[in-house]
């Protein structure tokens, strides 16, 4: 067995990518961030897909990214946006997937895996900079020469199984792999009961995905997203 | 006046990197890690530095590294070796630097900075392979895709002004700028009060470069390394 960790937000792409990574033989190490995020519900989410999914370990690291502001998900002045927007939305988060691969690469040295799984994709995405494939190749060559066991000639890999597929592709992926989806949450404002909104992008890719496959999707929602069609 | 971000430690690379972002006209913005490191006192000369230096604002950003190990620094059951060792030392920090580049890149993307300053070296360094020019130079790569700035135009600069400087010439380049050394420590094992070992690799390579110029280090060891010549 050889040994990855997984960034794991608790989410239906992240969760997906854990069970792509158990399926493909590894000894999981999930890595979730409390950041400061609004939707903090999904560190609850994380945990039991975590528990369901079989890790060797979970650690959920805590980094205020409120620090420095920027994004409607660590900052409540701003509002989550309930329709489509034009370009990179608000809810963005300067530096996010930079950060949390870098902490990855920390732990991943630390336990020498050989590999660092993600969810990202960027078919049905927000249009977020940093899940984009050149992105990707770009982060690899840095952490081709970043740490010490790299310098020693032990590569780590960066996976991301989900880059090319859409959010249908995903779900149909993450339940072959034996994802129970009702544990994940995706929505980027969920109330204290970790119930979805039903109206944010994050949401609105969610629901519209479930419904193309005409499969039921569980979890609770306060309201769905009536544009959806 | 453009923005610039520093990463300031407290130690006197990053102190002159400051002095020269400064003295280039940048209003500075300077970031330091609470990151669980064993010579926290570095974050009191961070303080000092940054208020001597007149920084626009200096945050202090808590991120326990000992939660991943691997390092003298972060795991005090490990032990700060007082003597030369061959290869990259057990106080390297695993994926340290590229964690710090990447709050330091969220910073800038809020503030709209256009260059991060740092005072990494691949000369009179401890052989850590987050410090090399290539490292740097795919770091820039990265950041160029990385982020909503970038994507729109505005890149951000990576500026490394001692990567080829010996430790001596750090020392006059800062000196020169207006930094008061006096108030930077270099130990990678202060006690409580502040005072350095003497005997580290870091307090090494500062005594014997204050001796390479004939210059007095005012600061307070415990002991100074007999082998220094």
């Amino acid at each position: 067995m050889t040994k990855a960790v997984v960034l794991l937000s608790g989410g239906m792409d992240s969760a997906t990518a854990l069970a792509v990574a158990k399926a493909e033989g590894c000894d999981c190490y999930a890595l979730s961030v409390d950041y400061g995020q609004r939707h903090k519900y999904e560190l609850t989410a994380a945990k039991m897909v975590a528990e369901d999914l079989g890790v060797i370990e979970h650690k959920i690291i805590a980094l205020d990214l409120s620090n420095f502001g920027g994004s409607a998900l660590t900052d409540q002045s701003l509002s989550i946006p309930v329709e489509e927007t034009i370009g990179i939305p608000i809810t963005y988060v300067p530096a996010r997937n930079t950060i949390f691969f870098s902490l990855a690469l920390a732990w991943s040295e630390t336990i020498e895996a050989e590999s660092i799984y993600s969810g990202i994709n960027a078919i049905d995405y927000s249009g977020y900079p940093d899940c984009r494939p050149e992105y990707i190749a770009a982060l690899q060559d840095l952490f081709d020469l970043a740490t010490k066991k790299t310098v020693e000639g032990h590569k780590i890999h960066l996976e991301t199984p989900l880059i090319d597929l859409t959010k249908t592709e995903i779900i149909s992926l993450g339940r072959a792999k034996g994802v129970d989806f009702s544990k994940t949450v995706s929505c980027y404002q969920t109330d204290e009961d970790g119930r979805s909104c039903g109206i944010c992008d994050s949401c609105r890719l969610r629901i519209k995905a479930f419904k193309d496959l005409q499969i039921e999707d569980t979890i609770e929602y306060i309201k769905r997203n009536s544009i959806i069609k």
